[in-house]
């Protein structure tokens, strides 16, 4: 699979620890003389490659990249002046917010310009999404390659997801859903929707019931966003596991190609961590596969998947970006959404655990739309020259807000049990892959 | 669920554990000093008794039992009195073999004694097997408990498996089966047979297709010995995983009680390791727990579980039966077996990885039914004695063998495409429960 993007620094790590591997056990099976240079030679080279992109050494225990915290999560005070962020945690000290700028230097990823904004533009023929218009949606992977495919009639498809941690969704959380409606709209592609219910009982103080639950109550929000039943599976992990014959063995394939020791580099944990945390990431990467839905793609393998998410949960993508050629499958695309601040400040995110960070209400694309680009500009000139107030900006985010939350609650009032159940059904989607 | 056997070191070392968790999580949480002091005081008896019954200190990064090896799973040098037995290793430096006693000590478990044997045939009306009455299986958790419930009419299953790590099997892997068959037919319950080829792809340098057709091949040699087809169920878990409402649920609960510290202690994992091989032993723990399997025991939790396995599996099922409790689940009960030396010698046992310490010939309890206890101990007389040679004993052994070969040979090739697909296909069993 061609990588039209420079490798990141943990791939490189990675491609070295595998590669170390491989001269150990050439050396250790009497590999010929020949085969076992080579693979040593490969080897300095890829330790030349990081030191020129790191700048330090490559160590073997020392991965490099999003800095692991080494306790609760938290930012070292040494660190004060470094952003953190993982799928935990979101912190930085700076009034201002998150640097996303020095986020994609430091995660290898790539920026959203104008100019691939003007090729998604010519590719489907729509106006680009106001998310992209806006940079709330800043930083990709590979979505040139998804355009390539695309432009030659190759088929691709979407996934997304959510972590159920309570009832009740909050703004922040409907950003990825409301942009991922509009790729799939624009482009006319499946998708699935991930809920990691699992995730949530190994990490909250739940039972498998509640985490369940939630999925389900939280699956009522997402289609209240407007997907196409057609064209879309939602699913929860601790139900569709049970269900699916290519799910599991997917899981288990990448489980087999990730060490604790990546694990531990790329989330921070410990050795107190339980397995099931341990061994949880392999869960998230296997739907970036196609074949981990026969109903869908069937045994197809090669089909390439383009990932919306907020850019906290690129460490889980990274990890798959990695695995994904050893295993002999596609890397997913990304592109990766800002995160919504939280009502105390930009310098961590809503969270629905902190209840007092978030406005708990939802809506999708169809009103935000109608403002118009010109008028949020000169809201913010108003403001930053101080002829609007806090308050009279207050005032016009509460007359924006309420109407979304009257016609989200409205909208999701109508979703019954049964429209949830056929969205939660593996099944073909109405999408034909020869 | 009462327990009649004193709790192991390493039980009593996972209490101190998750005791003290609750110590630091109350002190967290602003609990009530009453509910801390009691908590404490707790875990101040818990250290206690763990230290009478150890001889030293409790110590949080050091886990009793079995030790576990440092590197490539071989004993220490400086152990070399010590006999080591994991699931991967069997090994002793004594050319007696494996000190069974020893292990009985060691491991916490109970010596299978005459009155125990005595108990058995009582309860099934039926002599007890020859490999009870010889001491192949030599060590049990609970078969009192076991009995007790059969006696008043409480229902139990069995549970086994096998290891698909290749096409052939060889006589010592048959033991269990050979003795869980006969545990079948006695007590007349159901038996789930775990193929566990998602190990043997983590461990071993196998695909996925190749892994599960092992253990199709090897199930062919299992249902050879006899298995009723209306009260077995025999599974791969690369299979059932995704056919199955409950099994994946249970290992998620189970991966949420372990820690990476308890498996690096009783397994030996190191940070270099998989993620897949650190998470697997809940893989083999969650079939203890009848819930996963719904189409035979519905969601029926309390029915408690026997697993007749080689004493080398034993550290699956201590850390299991160390989670159940805290998962309102009854504990699985065992009984151990000893290994089948291997043809070098008693230093180590059979193993289909190295084809040398194997006879690859496979048969059941008929004719090993036919010798009778006396013909054997003329024969252990007379070659102690010497009035029997060596050559004289090989000539013996293979008369026996052959017969039994061409036997298992004759009914495995008896056993069709079909009759496997119905052992594997998940179903009602023929066993009524309330």
């Amino acid at each position: 699979m061609p990588n039209s993007e420079p490798a990141s620094l943990l791939e490189l790590f990675n491609s070295i620890a595998t590669q170390g591997e491989l001269v150990r056990s050439l050396k250790a099976g009497n590999a010929s003389k020949d085969e076992i240079d080579s693979a040593v030679k490969m080897l300095v080279s890829l330790k030349m490659s990081y030191k020129a992109a790191a700048g330090e050494d490559y160590k073997a225990d020392c991965p490099p990249g999003n800095p692991a915290p080494t306790s609760n999560h938290g930012p070292d005070a040494t660190e004060a002046e470094e952003d953190f962020v993982d799928p935990w945690t979101v912190q930085t000290s700076s009034a201002k917010g998150i640097d996303y700028d020095k986020l994609i230097v430091r995660f290898g990823s790539s920026k959203i310009d104008k100019e691939l904004i003007n090729r998604i533009e010519r590719a489907t023929g729509q106006r680009p999404h106001h998310f992209l218009r806006r940079g709330i949606f800043f930083s990709h992977r590979d979505m040139n390659q998804v355009l390539d495919a695309y432009e030659n009639k190759k088929p691709f498809y979407l996934y997304t997801g959510r972590g159920p941690s309570s009832e009740a969704m909050h703004v922040g959380h409907l950003i990825p859903f409301i942009f991922t409606k509009w790729l799939q709209d624009v482009f006319n592609v499946p998708l699935v929707i991930q809920m990691t219910d699992d995730e949530k009982y190994l990490w909250k103080d739940l039972t498998l019931d509640q985490a369940y639950s939630y999925a389900v109550e939280n699956a009522k929000d997402i289609i209240a966003c407007g997907f196409d039943i057609n064209k879309t599976f939602i699913f929860s992990d601790l139900d569709y596991m049970g269900m699916s014959s290519g799910f599991y063995k997917n899981v288990v394939k990448i489980q087999k190609h990730v060490t604790f020791n990546q694990v531990k580099g790329i989330f921070g944990f410990t050795d107190s961590d339980c397995i099931g945390k341990i061994s949880f990431p392999a869960i998230q990467a296997a739907p970036s596969f196609s074949n981990s839905f026969p109903q869908i793609f069937r045994d197809r393998t090669d089909i390439q998947c383009l990932i919306p998410c907020a850019i906290d949960q690129d460490p889980y993508f990274r990890m798959t970006r990695d695995v994904a050629p050893r295993i002999g499958y596609p890397k997913p695309a990304l592109l990766h959404s800002t995160f919504f601040p939280a009502l105390q400040g930009a310098q961590t995110k809503m969270s629905a655990s902190d209840p007092n960070s978030s406005i708990f209400l939802t809506d999708t694309a169809k009103q935000i739309k109608t403002k118009d680009d010109d008028k949020l500009e000169q809201i913010r000139k108003d403001y930053t020259s101080g002829a609007m107030l806090t308050g009279e900006l207050k005032k016009a985010l509460i007359e924006v807000l309420q109407p979304l939350i009257a016609e989200h609650q409205a909208r999701r009032k109508e979703v019954t049990d049964e429209i949830v159940k056929e969205f939660m059904t593996p099944r073909k989607l109405s999408f034909d892959f020869q």
